[in-house]
């Protein structure tokens, strides 16, 4: 979290899936939609605000695979890297929403070539980190994967929990 | 959104659905697990925190019944009143988690007891006003409902969405 008072420039929601089901291509013509899933783990929602940098991706990739966010079978809370989980990451625009009246505004968030960029390399940066953290791990055999969103798509989403555990981090 | 350095004494996360389903008591002996569920609307994840009191139910019910969060099947952005579409309340006491290190604190989350009672008059709120609204609305025959999950309780949620349109409002 970011200290009261500063500005933040990402906000992420994360949420304990069982299993979810991301569409990453509409069905268009004769070609059906296509979708992206993971089992057991995470989904991060993610937006970047006006004033964020690569300077942050390091950061908030740490701190998101190994916050203990996560609840084991054997009910101890864990990170996602120790679960071992996947990560199911869906650019969500909407977070940077701040309501004048009753409209939302969305005045803050970063622009879109920016904030693709960004997403790209937060995409990336978990892909590594979070392989990297499975093959140290003791659970051999586990198959943890990161898929994500498109950018810029409508996120069509289906998702099954057992507990959401929603949380809120801005970095 | 309260102003920047002012301290929230509610959080919400919203998302949009076209069908979700809590379980509001697990599976016990013979007696199967229980569910509610709504169909097209919204899903309310709700968090109190220290310092809550009934004052600021009014506002929340009020604010989040009448921005514009939903997307009408014109494409329109309309309230889930406008929409005319359903709710489904959501505990969620993770959502005033900050980090520690690797582990997360909810130390400033209102006690039980309290949470509880804000808790049942948010969710009365939300019914006396969206059914007030539903029978205002030119929409005839449109059923909508709030449905609400068990204070306490693990929420095991399933979600389905054309895009969750996730939003933050804090209060």
């Amino acid at each position: 979290m970011t200290e009261k008072g500063d500005s933040p420039v990402a906000r992420t929601v994360l949420q304990q899936c069982l299993q979810a089901r991301l569409q990453v291509r509409p069905a268009e013509g004769q070609s059906d939609a296509q979708f992206v899933q993971i089992h057991r783990g995470m989904v991060i929602y993610i937006c970047f605000f006006r004033g964020a940098t690569d300077d942050v991706l390091p950061k908030m990739v740490s701190t998101l695979l190994n916050l203990r966010l996560c609840e084991s079978t054997s009910g101890k809370m864990v990170s996602v890297s120790e679960l071992p989980g996947s990560l199911l990451i869906v650019p969500q625009a909407t977070l940077g929403g701040r309501n004048k009246g009753r409209a939302m505004q969305y005045h803050n968030n970063i622009n879109k070539e920016e904030g693709l960029r960004l997403y790209s390399k937060f995409v990336s940066l978990c892909e590594k980190e979070l392989v990297a953290a499975a093959a140290a791990s003791a659970t051999s055999g586990a198959e943890v994967t990161v898929k994500h969103g498109t950018y810029g798509n409508r996120q069509v989403l289906q998702l099954d929990t057992n507990g959401p555990y929603t949380h809120l981090m801005d970095f």
